[in-house]
């Protein structure tokens, strides 16, 4: 049986600013998606973050965003592509550097908030994300949303993708993210949280918003970590899989 | 009979601002000391000029400085030193991603402005960078000023160092650079500067600004870009280099 | 009869970047659109533009943008509008500390690049905008294009409104601006530039794109200050004005 | 008997980052520093918090900051003395059209962290503040540490200067703040620092580190807003304070 991987959001702080324990995650996840100074982030917290997750056997992987610290990255930018391609190539080769440093390297690009949600659909900017995991590493994965324009480029590029899904979030009937501001989008339950991590991992089908059953492919589960209570949430899931007996293990 | 090399700063523009003239310089110059964003300089920027060195032939290195673009990384800043470990690591492996991008990688690490100038002396900043680079990769030459603290901490640390003069600049007795404060500290005649440049190259003796003859080792000179009349003072050194039958070859 | 004002932007220079030629500028125009640090400007710059301008009698005006240095304010950036609102508001304040520190005081708001397109049609920022402006001196004019989402609902808010035309770009039959993008945007002749600033000042029609004739009402006219040849054109606009016996003066 | 001001340092987080408790600050302090957006704060909090401190009467003070938002304001820079004139008057200005918006007005200026320490000494620096706060308005006070430079020079201005102490921080014999890296350098009982607190407000004598007694002339008490327990801290300060019957009252 295939194993299931466990990635989360890291290394958000900047400067004084901490956000989410950086150390209880990586005490839980597989795959650390650690920010790279353009949404949040610092080199220290970087070189922190990438040391700890060596030590722990935790793949590191860029999570590149828009040049927006301010909005931290989730506010939608008319982004030259070729500008995209070289802000997304600078925040991988910045936190690669960590990586070797830490005698690792990064394993997997993802992208962040508006960027993640705009190359959905958008072609132009999805095409420009491919462009720089290609000009830097074409064996690098995009690990992304199932169905969206960004693993469907990268595929045609030649370069790995992998899908992600999301235990505590709903789906629409065509196995699209409910859009935050809908009501029920969210699930909030621990417990149906994590029943739908095991059925999203062992590819069963969930329950989407509307009461149908879809199938949501995904080799990663995406567990969100600066909420209240999240490291209890992602460990819970993560017994939940072991109890399961899923394998839990990074797919990079 | 050992050639010299000629260094310039390059991709110190910063979005819609331009400075200096890349594209004349890449054609002169043996190195470019390439900004890293931190002072000056953006991906776009960086992704060119690196694509740019790497057609030409012209050794890509890592100009990391101060974080502060408002000063242009020329204002001292009492970093703490493992801030300064990390803030250096993160601009060498940023545009190690666009030089490996472009079929080539960073060959050397040169500090800029205010941090070249700490460095000289401030043991702390200086063992900074050299973690940052022995970190990155050991085998990475450093490239200052003979007799500064970088310098003779980096060869303790095992990597490999490269001295730089300045022919434009005035010596004190003891070999070190006048400040640009003094009057008599920038040689503005051309034939001066490029008299200089033959002697350095060769090793021989120049005057110091007090009349004394000083000898400034240096394998690599450094020429600025970024003043009116630039490339054709750079062109000019190169030339009479060529006519001294001094080889200009890359350091790195 | 009615004089017309010329307004031009400056002070958009960034630390050790410069743009355009201010002190030029100020020699010709009537009200200058400052840079207020958020696409351009820094605070030592925003002082020297206020106190030359106060010294000359040119009005001061917020030039207002996204916060965004590396796309020069040039990006739509998706704001949420309260957000929009305090950036807008603190740069008006930012720049009247200088204009009040020169004796003067900060004139009118011009929205900037993609803010400025941006709320020509898209009520939320539009309103956002607006919403500052009351804010903070509901007395305070705002400078935009005729017709646009912010100048009603500046003026349903009961704040003074001042449209203002381009002499060197193109319109559609419907008064708006021809895109950038299209062949024929911008009018290169000087002297057509000038025959069509001497038309939009005496309210006389002007020809479309498409050769048919318009009439743009506006009581002040933007001169581009950022190209090569900007002073130059800036200033046959005002003799032209000049020989036509139309009054330059700001509307302020 | 004259009162006793308590000022603590607000808006300090920045985006997506918070920090500290602003809300519950603003219920027990009678002056607001609040960030101006250089070293923490960003234009929504600084417009939230003045609107806060407006409609419970707490005085909103300006707390300027060097150009170092991943520094926290914390690292010494060596700055030009007019490039730091030219950012304290932009960060006064931004902070006062919020505080305007919200029917008050900014009452008294505090600069930040490394800024606050370098100008105890600095003449430089310090003189450039006093030059940004008499050129915005020279009946603003500047809130700093008694005996500073920067007091003595803004008192030599014709600037109102207003004498702050320290109830959790203890004193050298000759009346200047022990350096934080010193043991003992933090008064952590909390029943010691009300005893202190009333002491300072009643200008009665205080225990200095050595044992020996001084007396701190101060008429505002600063309480630290950021670390854990603050608030809590700060209310039993206030509590003492009522207890032994010393007026409260805002200085500005």
């Amino acid at each position: 049986m295939t194993g299931v991987d466990l990635n989360a959001d890291l290394g958000e702080g900047f400067g004084h600013w901490r956000l989410g324990d950086d150390d209880a995650l990586l005490a839980v996840v597989t795959s650390a998606n650690v920010a790279c100074g353009f949404h949040a982030g610092d080199p220290s917290i970087m070189r922190r973050v990438c040391a700890a997750a060596a030590a722990r056997g935790v793949r590191v992987g860029a999570q590149v965003g828009y040049r927006d610290l301010a909005g931290f990255g989730r506010r939608a930018i008319e982004y030259d592509p070729a500008d995209l391609t070289a802000d997304v190539l600078y925040q991988i080769g910045a936190l690669d550097g960590f990586a070797r440093a830490a005698g690792d390297r990064v394993r997997y690009v993802k992208p962040h908030g508006a960027l993640y949600n705009r190359i959905v659909h958008d072609e132009a900017q999805a095409a420009a994300v491919v462009e720089a995991v290609g000009a830097y590493d074409a064996t690098l994965p995009l690990l992304g949303l199932p169905g969206s324009a960004v693993l469907r480029l990268a595929a045609a590029a030649g370069l790995p993708t992998v899908a992600e899904a999301f235990a505590d979030r709903a789906y629409t009937p065509d196995g699209r993210l409910v859009p935050r501001s809908t009501p029920g989008a969210v699930v909030h339950d621990p417990d149906l949280v994590c029943t739908r991590a095991v059925a999203l991992a062992r590819g069963e089908p969930i329950a989407a918003i509307d009461g149908s059953t879809i199938r949501v492919g995904a080799r990663s589960i995406c567990v969100h970590g600066d909420t209240p209570g999240a490291v209890e949430l992602v460990t819970r899931v993560r017994d939940a899989l072991r109890t399961a007996d899923v394998p839990i293990e990074p797919f990079a």
